[in-house]
């Protein structure tokens, strides 16, 4: 079975060497907290104000403050900032944390759209730091991809009432 | 809904404070990578020569030096290192990466107490080390266990096949 770190190169196009290149400097201490707020803060209006209907409602049963807050706090923990996320919610727990919703390649698509559009709005953060910051994105866009992919496994699994069934469970 | 952290302090009887206290300095600083590596080599000795065969049986299918090296690279990244762990597998994804295994409260319990005699013969890690660690490891233990029942969640949505079909999908 190829794993999920394989897929997320494979289907995102990025290494993981380069995904991680991020850890190979502190980026929160070149940019502070403020920069991981703008971009998240650009992000979601975004997404919120998205004239794609099927990837707007994806976000629908979120609050969009919850959402911004969620994001920079992950940002800045994963950048090499203070564990503001796990201090408040635990582990990142990428994949389940994502699990109620389609991550499709076209959600992720369309989610890096929005992601690199609010890069270029947000001038606090310098080129370098953008292009590792988007491909660890990018990779972790796949790896959600991926993740989602696990879901529709257990939808091919028979159901177990009655010998002969051979459909797949399709309902959750 | 009771979100996974919640649940985790709930049944760990560990606050989310008190499992990343962790974070609050470097224990890779200082403890070095060797005292990581000794310990899982202990903790996977205990676990595939464990006399309750329902337990090991858990980790039939994957190499004990795998499961000691996962380990390892995770801790010490967790714990302030070098990001080992993500350079060669990518995000933790601790849930995500536990889904074939059955992480009940019994086998969280049976992990923890591997986990508590490890620590025990592993003279290199000072006692306050280890207490932080083990609050750590006992939080994050259950919230495996309440990632583990978002598949049970699924096992008891109705199948598709059928309007009138009223029974949960079990088989998976």
């Amino acid at each position: 079975m190829q794993t999920l770190q394989h897929k997320a190169s494979e289907w995102s196009g990025v290494r993981t060497s380069d995904a991680f290149a991020i850890d190979g400097s502190n980026l929160f201490d070149k940019l502070g907290l403020q920069p991981f707020v703008n971009l998240s803060t650009n992000f979601y209006n975004r997404v919120y104000d998205d004239e794609e209907e099927w990837f707007r409602s994806i976000f629908a049963n979120s609050k969009k403050e919850d959402a911004i807050q969620n994001q920079y706090e992950f940002l800045a923990q994963r950048m090499g900032g203070p564990p503001l996320y796990s201090q408040r919610r635990g582990h990142p727990a990428l994949i389940a944390r994502h699990r109620p919703f389609p991550v499709t390649h076209e959600a992720a698509e369309r989610w890096l759209h929005h992601m690199q559009q609010a890069m270029a709005s947000t001038i606090e953060i310098d080129e370098e730091s953008k292009i590792k910051m988007m491909n660890f994105l990018r990779h972790t866009a796949y790896f959600l991809v991926a993740g989602d992919e696990l879901k529709n496994q257990n939808q091919e699994r028979p159901c177990s009432h009655g010998a002969t069934v051979q459909h797949p469970c399709k309902n959750f």
